[in-house]
């Protein structure tokens, strides 16, 4: 297969985790034969500092003539505490959500079993837990219409949503539900929301044409403990922009690290994957940035274009390092002397070579 | 001291609940010679099986005319599911909230030494954590304008906030955190929120008048990362109205039950005082809701009066409950049989004779 992808490292430790997902696809690709392109752009603080544009024209060209994108990381903190500062990092990633229309974002978490003493939570607790977290990503208070009054006293957001909006992620995250344990929580906090409402309508509508899946509802309040109390009992959550921000974010304390997290994020015609951490500037160029998010994200990417057993190998490489320690100082291995790069270079090994790779 | 108390039982395990808080209030003011009158009005499912609405005008009056306010709880699931309902429960509680003016809500999380072993959490992580959570109460996308276009197919919901109920909150935050650790972290979504900008810019001024109080900031959907990963932390975390509301509950599981966790809510002329969980409809009647959120939120109101003996006696028989395993069956206690109204007559009894109280 040919791919062009885009590749937008940008800022903090984005550059970094971006270096070894790259990696890997280029191992990927070898023992495959498939040509995967590379094409760099840039995006948030990096694309600031070149250009004060957090999001250039030639970037947006870009993902839209690449056949999917690898997004690292942004949100610089030198950016980012300044309620005054015009530009910010953040518009780049949000505006790229807009302009590529990718509204379905899509987050396993997984405690993997060789960490689930890393995690905050009780080991007992957490084992076996898998959700897939369907969180909406470009609609609702993040893209409603902001107002700050001449005189500064009083600013808004508006959450708003359309029904379409809803339809299109309830579908996919309806379809993954049936194709795993069949059960979906949708989050909202419709005891208090006109747009909450809509969604928990619009869902019970669409329940009708997925029999096979059991539909619950959650208030988000109660759902970020039930995260913590009983991972287990969920397989698929469907929720908004904002809760799926907050809810996918916490759910990082199963998997022991949020240095581990991916997610895909797909529109009608383009998709990105992404580590869903932040910029985390002060690990900047110190080499313990974990770069598991981004290679999970690149499975993700490989599983989009149907390359299954590709997908597999990454994954397995990611589980056979995780095993051996082979980890970033985030998840406490006992060796402390494990970069970022090894943990990439090991698993590039690995897919040369998933018979003989061990550390060396 | 003479107090006139409103007693708003509400629906689910409120009643129960308030019960044994009013117990408790009683005992205090036998001990303490203080005159309590207990003024006893309906509110939520209870007050719409009633009446239709959720909040009676003269349940508005009762509170007016009273000196504080004593919530049990909303939310009877029966009334909960249907976003076509035209009353809900919640009504009744935002109602209060809103012609009451309870702009400040304070929720203490607090991790007993001797629950340590209950939490969902590991317990070197959450030993000595104490944090007190100022939610701001009528503001924010709770009480913006809502709308759902004719055809049903567009909903909104505004979250709109002015300077002056950043600033009145902001102020009882800071002069907190004066008097406790002199830390102040205010959680907000200022790289994409308008409302968090102001937020941000307004704390930032006010910071200035408390050069003792050391302020950061947080990004919401890390906070939730944080209050498990770290809540040592924290001293007084500032939030806006729906933030407050998903990281308090949150918090909830670094104290090993939501049926712990008091609040105060208060305005310029009112206060109310409740239990941070709901109306948990499931475990209605069955004796097995925990009281202790009641009765700490009844020690809440006894603060608020400066009965500071009073409200010491009340916590000094909630920790000897729970040292005792005197406990609901939520925190797992090594007793069966132990109801809501047994820890509301231990509780009682420890008050009566705070030498001799033991399990009888
Ligand atoms: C950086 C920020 C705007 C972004 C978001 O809130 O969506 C991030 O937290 C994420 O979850 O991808
Ligand atoms: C019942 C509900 C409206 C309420 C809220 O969200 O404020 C509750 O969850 C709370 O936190 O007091």
């Amino acid at each position: 297969m040919k791919l062009d992808i885009a590749v937008l490292p940008g800022d903090g430790i984005g550059p970094e985790v971006t270096a070894e997902a790259v990696k890997v696809l280029k191992a990927i690709g070898m023992a495959f034969e498939h040509t995967f392109n590379f094409k760099y752009g840039l995006v948030g603080a990096a694309a600031i500092d070149d250009s004060k544009n957090p999001l250039p024209e030639a970037t947006i060209d870009l993902c839209k003539d690449t056949d999917a994108i690898l997004f690292g990381a942004i949100g610089d903190t030198a950016y980012d505490i300044d309620p005054d500062a015009n530009v910010r990092p953040e518009q780049g990633l949000l505006g790229l959500r807009k302009a590529l229309g990718l509204h379905t974002n899509i987050r396993p978490v997984i405690a993997y079993d060789d960490l689930l003493n890393k995690s905050s939570l009780k080991v007992k607790q957490i084992k076996d837990t898998n959700i897939l977290i369907f969180r909406e990503l470009t609609g609702g208070i993040y893209f409603g219409k902001k107002t700050l009054s001449k005189d500064g006293s009083t600013a808004s957001d508006v959450c708003e949503y359309h029904r379409f909006e809803i339809e299109r992620i309830a579908h996919s995250a309806f379809k993954a539900a049936r194709s795993r344990k069949g059960k979906l929580t949708l989050v909202d906090k419709s005891n208090v929301l006109e747009s909450s409402r809509l969604w928990r309508r619009v869902v019970l509508e669409i329940a009708k044409q997925y029999p096979k899946v059991a539909l619950d509802f959650m208030f988000v309040d109660n759902a970020a403990v039930e995260l913590i109390k009983n991972p287990r009992q969920f397989d698929v959550i469907l929720t908004e922009n904002m809760f799926g921000d907050i809810l996918s974010e916490e759910a990082s304390v199963i998997v022991g690290s949020i240095g581990l997290l991916a997610s895909a994020s797909k529109g009608d015609t383009h998709a990105m994957f992404e580590p869903i951490h932040g910029a985390y500037t002060k690990a900047k160029n110190k080499g313990i940035a974990n770069p598991i998010a981004s290679i999970l994200s690149a499975a993700m990417l490989l599983d989009h274009f149907d390359l299954v057993d590709e997908a597999a190998l990454v994954r397995e490489a990611v589980d056979k390092s995780l095993k051996l320690h082979i980890t970033t100082p985030d998840l406490n291995t006992k060796y402390d002397n494990i970069t970022t790069s090894k943990v990439g270079d090991f698993i590039e090994d690995f897919i040369n070579n998933p018979e003989e790779t061990n550390l060396n």
